[in-house]
């Protein structure tokens, strides 16, 4: 399993419907108002997408603060860090991480340093500073897949500092931002850096995997770089038209906060009773856990069982087959899942 | 104007709607069929498309009378030109052909060998001879954007011939494949080999540029290559359930054939008694047009103050500022192009 929310590889396993846990996706579904909106974009389908995406970005840059030709928009969040990857010589990564930042480096045949967070899943800063070079791009999830953490804003800010001294650039991650606890807006922090991209979506907190609609905030010449690289037309009419309404549901966007918050405390307080695992601190919407009685496959196995497909971990390099994910969802969802454990834990 | 369809761009150069000409999109618009489909799609834009594409890929491999796993799914052509483009060393084009060949080549970093068709825009096939060699990816639009015109079977089979022999690879382009009188199905021609691949869209034929599927055969092993390089969930939710029943429409796909080979007799036999310009052959639904008089400024500002959007041609390579292209459209819409060309003939 290279991904999660890959269900059709399983559905033979279990009769009846699979609880996916193992894809990070708002458990309240999308913003109602998609309906008809998405209804009115089909009498578009018959034209091109708005090549230049003029209103789509607009909208992004009302909800971001910056301007226009700051944003960048891509087919998820997947083709933004592709683009970016395809500007730089060198590409940095912090294991574990996303899978995807390696394997499109790779794709473009880019050298690519693999470090490794220590074990509490902080950056070494030390090491990062020793390794990095000019016409690096680093890449860090914030917070990070698959450990749920963010970094701490003073600690951010001096990475920042010393990727600007080495005329680095940083690419942020930040797809899971409106899960966390409000601490601190990268765009805000780094409006002004010539070094800085972060990447949103509307994948995971708008619970839109299926539209495919990613977006950046980045410096306007960085920004005119990647429409001369990306694909012409890539982000689909359904998406564009998501993407103008979908920032403004100011009620869906606090209801889903305050959701997240409390389930995900609900989880962690219950997680820490089941005393054959370890459940890491996380500032958004999945869990990384430490099996401390059987491993992933046996997990799997027994969780599929009872109708739950997890996250496997090991696919993530400096994670072994002690580890697994799995998202935070809906209360009933998640009670299920936390007996599920209690069951597993008396087998 | 780098492609057609940008009518956002003109519209404050006339009042009301304009017609865009510039596009090549079959006017009868998407299948009916299509708005129930996809209403029901939004159910599952909170799930991730299938990674696999499984059920897309049969639906397409019935429709090709190929194998599921000679299948591959793009977001549009434009981005399975792009993986292709990204398998091989050196891109060779010929131009005039449409300009995401070169550009994406470009992008890459891959060198390029830029050849010309001939005076009448046929292919010089000792020219190309001559230049092929080993790994070399031929890219061919089959009917040639923006000439229209169609390979005859024989030197298709002859140009095959020849790349199997020096172990090169054809990549043929038809988009426009559906609005071509039958005479032959590439597909069928090449199934058995290893260095062909057929682009075919739903963009053009079924009016859905805005949803964003393109689809090609290939070798099995090539198809795997195709799969390891392409991005995760590039088809939406939306392309992914289209594609599953417009392939079935057989009474929209013979009408579609019958109207737009009606209309293309119609604007070919109606622009030739037209003095100040030459409409050339073609085989599909859009038509290369050379000026007599004026260029391609003159005529566009004439027709968009007409509220017409004509696809200027001087962009592509290998054609000056005498040439226009116009699609195929509906029989309204062609009168009053013809009509109009009429009063420029005049002016």
């Amino acid at each position: 399993m290279v991904h999660g929310g890959d269900i059709l590889s399983y559905k033979n396993l279990y009769e009846g419907d699979i609880i996916d846990f193992s894809s990070n996706i708002n458990p309240l579904g999308p913003p109602k108002i998609l309906g008809n909106v998405l209804n009115n974009a089909f009498k578009d389908v018959d034209k091109y997408p708005d090549i230049k995406y003029r209103n789509l970005r607009k909208s992004i840059s009302r909800y971001l603060c910056c301007s226009d030709d700051e944003v960048v928009v891509g087919n998820g969040a997947a083709e933004i860090i592709d683009v970016f990857i395809m500007m730089f010589n060198r590409i940095v990564v912090f294991h574990p991480s996303f899978i995807e930042y390696e394997k499109r480096a790779r794709v473009h045949n880019k050298e690519v340093l693999e470090l490794y967070l220590d074990e509490d899943f902080n950056i070494d800063e030390a090491l990062l500073y020793k390794n990095i070079k000019k016409g690096d791009c680093i890449i860090l999830g914030n917070p990070n897949n698959p450990t749920g953490k963010r970094l701490e804003e003073d600690r951010l800010k001096n990475i920042v500092e010393v990727i600007e001294d080495r005329d680095a650039f940083l690419l942020l991650d930040e797809a899971f931002f409106e899960f966390c606890p409000f601490y601190y807006d990268s765009i805000k922090l780094f409006r002004e850096s010539r070094n800085v991209a972060v990447i949103r979506a509307a994948t995971k907190f708008f619970a839109l995997p299926g539209i495919r609609l990613g977006y950046a905030f980045t410096n306007k010449t960085i920004a005119q770089k990647y429409y001369e690289l990306s694909l012409p037309w890539s982000v689909n009419t359904f998406a564009e038209e998501a993407g103008r309404v979908i920032f403004n549901e100011t009620l869906y966007i606090q209801k889903t906060k305050k959701y997240i918050n409390e389930q995900r405390h609900y989880m962690i307080e219950n997680l820490r009773r089941i005393n054959i695992l370890r459940a890491f601190d996380t500032d958004c919407n999945f869990i990384l856990i430490k099996l401390l009685k059987g491993d992933e496959n046996k997990l799997f196995d027994f969780m599929i069982r009872k109708g739950i497909l997890i996250r496997k971990a090991s696919t993530f390099k400096g994670l072994d087959k002690s580890y697994i994910r799995v998202a935070v969802k809906d209360f009933d969802s998640n009670k299920y899942l936390i007996e599920c454990f209690k069951e597993y834990e008396k087998e």
